[in-house]
């Protein structure tokens, strides 16, 4: 059981810097900061935005008790009157954020958060922990969902997870990326998702021979039943005893509608092609093949190209790590500092022209051709600015300038991606279902042309910046550069 | 805040198990199970165990409460006498493992458990899931350790790491692996182990200048001042600022001991050598230089040859999920089967020579030699052998059985590595404090030769089976195979 009160998961240096900012002129000052990510993992042309119910979650909990103030005060680095005004903390600002599921590209904000510069601060740790983290998962699991066409996807990584919260978000992100169900009971539990599994090999080596392991579990369980052919020998034990089974109960009129095997070893193309055929000379041409082992989106792939019949993929270690890029880059950074009135926009330079940050308050419409309902590019603007859709519009990559589009005018249409979801430190907004997320999250997607969903090397889809904010980036680069 | 019941961190598998022992002659049969790795991560040449104390604290906790209940009868697979018994579960077995921090090798049981089939089957997913969790950063932090020499190694990788609990435990074992301290503030108070952490980039941007960004946090941080150089321009603008600081601090008496700056971009080689020249020239000897940006063993190793004059480095996303083998394969056995006062080994078979298990109940010796006090070998052995120190010992490689090795009598002592947590239910074992942890596993893996911790292709410490346990592993291989 766990009560932990998470607000100190934080790194140190945000505390730091918070005390001192209020021991600074910058106290009584506000500020916006935009989360973002610059590389999407694994090669991905797309992000799938995801954990934001979970970062709203620590940020309305804050609250630094007696223990938090306790022990704080025991590092010897925070002065008594620093320490009362984390005892009375709690976020007033505002949120805005693109909602869980969305596709998402490089530089554009997924969240968008307004405070004192001290509040901003303070949620810099956590937001980037939790948005990290299951966008990357549900970003693999999305990948996943592309290799296996219209297959089902079971999500099996709990024992191979970084523990259990990310067992458990995870399975969550995985859900949302697309994956059917998962074997995490907790999960299923916690996001009303679909849970699925059925025995192990300690189950077949329970008993004495297989087959009475296997007649066991189908008298257990008489709705649904896989068997595991792979603990002794597939071919020629494991694969006899299942439809020995099978054609027993069939004789009795007792076969489950949903019914089959589960690969788990070996050689899942060859495996997956004898036992169809096996299966299919017996008669039981409805029974399903699943198969697990080490598989990820290139596996499935190839495993695919080899023809192999395989119905259900259960993916685990490489799904619940995102084994080839286990983490999402994502920042957290400061875009403008607000006096009373003034806002000034704020820059991040670096040698390294994609890691130049885009200054000031800004939001992203998606823009949408009429006729095909797919998207055409991403467009970051200042927060004030409107799209005419009545004109043309020509839009153009803020680095290869000579890079344009023009969008005919009445062709297309403009969709705000941001959204307030906490407005001067209330909850505005209400929270989709998980599977609500999923199907959105599967609509989302459609609007994109499969170019940008190619697992390797796919096209880049344009994000590009208004002619104010790039001409703002620009005067600010040259001015910082003087 | 979280109040979860973590019951149900666990694959549906293991309860449809359980149900399906439930309803056979299996019900009252005990078994043994061994919780093992076949392969350490990153081509490492061991593992650092690690995750009992929360891997216990999940057995110990365990409690189907109504809500658990309510959700696994809405599932409909469950019939109301089965969840009855779950209702009133407790894990009354046996635990025995090896304790944190220690040095352990492939095939060794790392936790031993002794109950009733049901309930050894029902911990398996959450043990793996902790223990594998944190023995793999706890390992990649070992490595980092390795790679450094004896420089101070800060763990900073929260906002990167695979939800909170990879954040918090990843940071718990970082420490243990060797780490001197996290930016971690929760893992900070929940395992009492040091923090660390200063300002961002943000920091300095929220000022009008880098200098005034700086005088006001040395303002604030009397004790320790590390001030971030790289925000606009390192050696043009970053460190003569920070020079300048430091010099008036000086002037005044002012300066603390602790002090020094951070490189966080750029060519940390050049950079770092540049700067410690710029420092030295201005009578700054003292002040040290931490470095971090996308740091791991390889590329710390790489910067060492190159001179780097790096004396702090913070490791980030690469040590937090241990970034190119971010799982560890850790599984979950039955090695015997126990009937009153039977006990049947178990052996699960395969294709794959190092994927067949060893079967009975087992035990580990190290073998120690008396006078280097370093390790020769371990060697499995079944649970009622002893090893007698007064005789010769001739051991060999299970698989390669020519490679032996004979340790003289009176030249070695052996020392068991599984030790008794839990005894019928009851925790029979004291935790000690992640420190001691710490100091423990420095103190074991100074019992090792350098070439069983060289970071790549290092040597393999013999893991040897005793005579009794290879024969039985031969004769029940046989018998399967008939």
């Amino acid at each position: 059981m766990r009560h932990e009160n998470l607000t100190l998961l934080t790194d140190l240096y945000e505390l730091t810097m918070m005390q001192g900012y209020f021991y600074s002129d910058l106290k009584n000052k506000d500020a916006v900061f935009d989360l973002f990510f610059r590389i999407p993992p694994d090669g991905n042309g797309y992000v799938i935005a995801c954990g934001l119910e979970q970062a709203i979650d620590y940020v309305l909990n804050i609250s630094f008790d007696d223990e938090e103030i306790d022990y704080l005060r025991g590092l010897n680095i925070f002065s008594d009157e620093f320490l009362a005004y984390l005892r009375d903390f709690k976020f007033n600002g505002d949120i805005y954020a693109i909602p869980e599921g969305t596709v998402v590209f490089p530089n554009e904000p997924l969240l968008r958060v307004h405070g004192s510069i001290m509040e901003c601060q303070l949620l810099e740790s956590a937001l980037l922990n939790i948005i990290n983290h299951q966008s990357l998962i549900a970003t693999k699991s999305s990948r996943v969902i592309t290799s296996v066409g219209g297959d089902v996807v079971l999500e099996f990584g709990l024992r191979r997870a970084q523990g259990p919260d990310a067992g458990i978000y995870g399975s969550r992100a995985a859900i949302i990326g697309g994956a059917n169900a998962t074997s995490n009971v907790l999960a299923g539990k916690m996001f009303d998702v679909p849970v699925a599994g059925t025995h192990a090999h300690s189950w077949i080596m329970g008993f004495d021979t297989e087959y009475e392991a296997f007649k066991k579990y189908s008298e257990v369980y008489k709705e649904k039943c896989y068997l595991l052919v792979d603990t002794y020998d597939t071919l020629n034990s494991g694969l006899p005893n299942a439809i020995k089974i099978f054609l027993e109960l069939k004789e009795k009129n007792k076969l489950p509608k949903d019914y089959g095997i589960r690969l788990d070893s070996g050689d899942l193309s060859y495996l997956s092609l004898k036992s169809r055929e096996m299966l299919d000379e017996a008669g039981l041409e409805d029974a399903t093949i699943s198969a697990s082992s080490d598989l990820d989106e290139y596996l499935i792939m190839d495993l695919k190209i080899q023809g192999a019949k395989i119905d259900v993929w259960g993916v685990g270690t490489n799904l619940i790590t995102s084994k080839d890029s286990p983490s999402l880059g994502g920042v957290y950074k400061i875009s403008a500092e607000i006096d009373g009135e003034n806002i000034t926009p704020k820059i991040k330079l670096s040698e390294n022209t994609i890691k130049i940050t885009n200054p000031g308050i800004k939001k992203i419409y998606r823009l949408i051709d009429k006729k095909t309902e797919k998207v055409k590019g991403d467009l970051i603007t200042l927060v004030d600015e409107t799209i005419d859709t009545t004109e043309d519009l020509t839009i153009f990559d803020p680095i290869s300038t000579w890079k344009k589009m023009t969008l005919p005018k009445n062709s297309f249409y403009a969709k705000e991606l941001l959204l307030p979801i906490i407005l001067k430190g209330r909850l505005v907004y209400e929270f989709p279902t998980v599977m609500e997320i999923k199907k959105h999250s599967k609509k989302d997607l459609d609007t994109f042309w499969s170019q940008y969903k190619r697992l390797t090397n796919p096209q880049l889809l344009p994000v590009d910046l208004s002619v104010e904010l790039f001409n703002l980036k620009e005067k600010m680069i040259k001015e910082n550069r003087e």
